[in-house]
């Protein structure tokens, strides 16, 4: 296993420190004035890292990579007050980040039409999204294709206004200024169609009253 | 779960973002000149957000977000040269950093004198050490007080010379210019004292041979 120009035996695979060193150069200008480019350098490398930790398809790794990065120095010129934000914005986390904080994340993104910005991270990331999760989203006309798994990370905590937890324990850090709940929803991990339908319900409600409290 | 002075209902606890400003200023005037302070306070805020997810015991979580940012730090510096290192630098990669990669990192920094300088880390980490392991490295003069299970990041990557593998898979990034090595070691997770005595010395043998390579 010894590394060459292309990764851990995989020919025709561009080295992946190349290929994210590109990245770093186009976030590094993207996000030019708000985040310094050794932050930016960072983020990069440590969201590989860490998306590499419970990854079991690493050929995609690079492009979830940038998404994660760019998502996450979004939060963080976001939290620091250097960027915008289009509206109040909602953080899901939940165990595995593959069904609950899934759901609710697309039904928030559905409902409010955009107008609420959502994210969502578990504290021990499956390798993938949940397919009965997908299949019941779809159903329903939300058609997720490019969600995945993420690790909880600072600074999606900081940029959020309000944090729902669903089944972490106290895995989310507590930060003053932020509005935290705490919903009691029933793991889809391994369920049939219909408890998955039924648990999708449950957090739609859930989902419609914490929106018309937002006022979207 | 309101947030006011003191984290998620503790009272009479600091409130994290406090207690772990004053960890940034220290890191930030000891890093001085090799790292960017936004870069430090990443560095201690993604510590305490990566340890909390795994972790049971929350109170120590400050102390250990400390003790991990500042070897973070310290790798990261090694990393971009404007640190000095000791000497070779290897790093344990397991699943759970609860076993495997805790007895190979005891091993190096006892039978090396310290001379070899070792670091240790997991795809999945585990909330503790094995208390067995712990055990069988006491009975084998090795006391381990101090050691923690911490997620795999990109920095301690980037500082060693060698990367040594057992069990975790794919999860590791590979770079040029280190050398990677992937152990065949039975996991000690759930087994009992004579098994996990016959798997630290299968780890003591692989640890001796790999120490006289490295002249050590």
């Amino acid at each position: 296993m010894t590394p060459t120009g292309s990764p851990a035996g995989v020919p025709g695979l561009l080295d992946p420190d190349v290929l994210l060193r590109r990245h770093v150069e186009d976030l590094a200008a993207r996000f030019a004035g708000m985040v310094s480019p050794e932050t930016v350098e960072r983020m990069v490398f440590e969201s590989y890292a860490a998306l590499g930790r419970t990854a079991r398809v690493t050929a995609h790794l690079p492009v979830l990579t940038c998404r994660f990065a760019t998502e996450r120095l979004t939060a963080l010129a976001q939290a620091k007050g250097v960027l915008a934000k289009d509206g109040p914005e909602v953080l899901f986390v939940c165990v595995h980040n593959a069904g609950r904080s899934q759901m609710a994340a697309a039904m928030v993104d559905h409902l409010s039409e955009g107008r609420v910005h959502v994210r969502s991270a578990g504290s021990m990331p499956a390798d993938t999204v949940d397919p009965v999760v997908l299949e019941v989203l779809t159903a329903r006309g939300m058609t997720v294709t490019d969600a995945f798994p993420k690790p909880l990370t600072d600074d999606v905590v900081r940029a959020a206004d309000v944090v729902v937890t669903m089944g972490c324990g106290d895995a989310c850090p507590v930060y003053p200024g932020k509005r935290y709940l705490d919903w009691d929803v029933a793991d889809p991990a391994g369920r049939d169609r219909a408890a998955v339908e039924s648990i999708a319900a449950d957090i739609e409600t859930r989902v419609r009253r914490l929106l018309a409290e937002l006022g979207a």
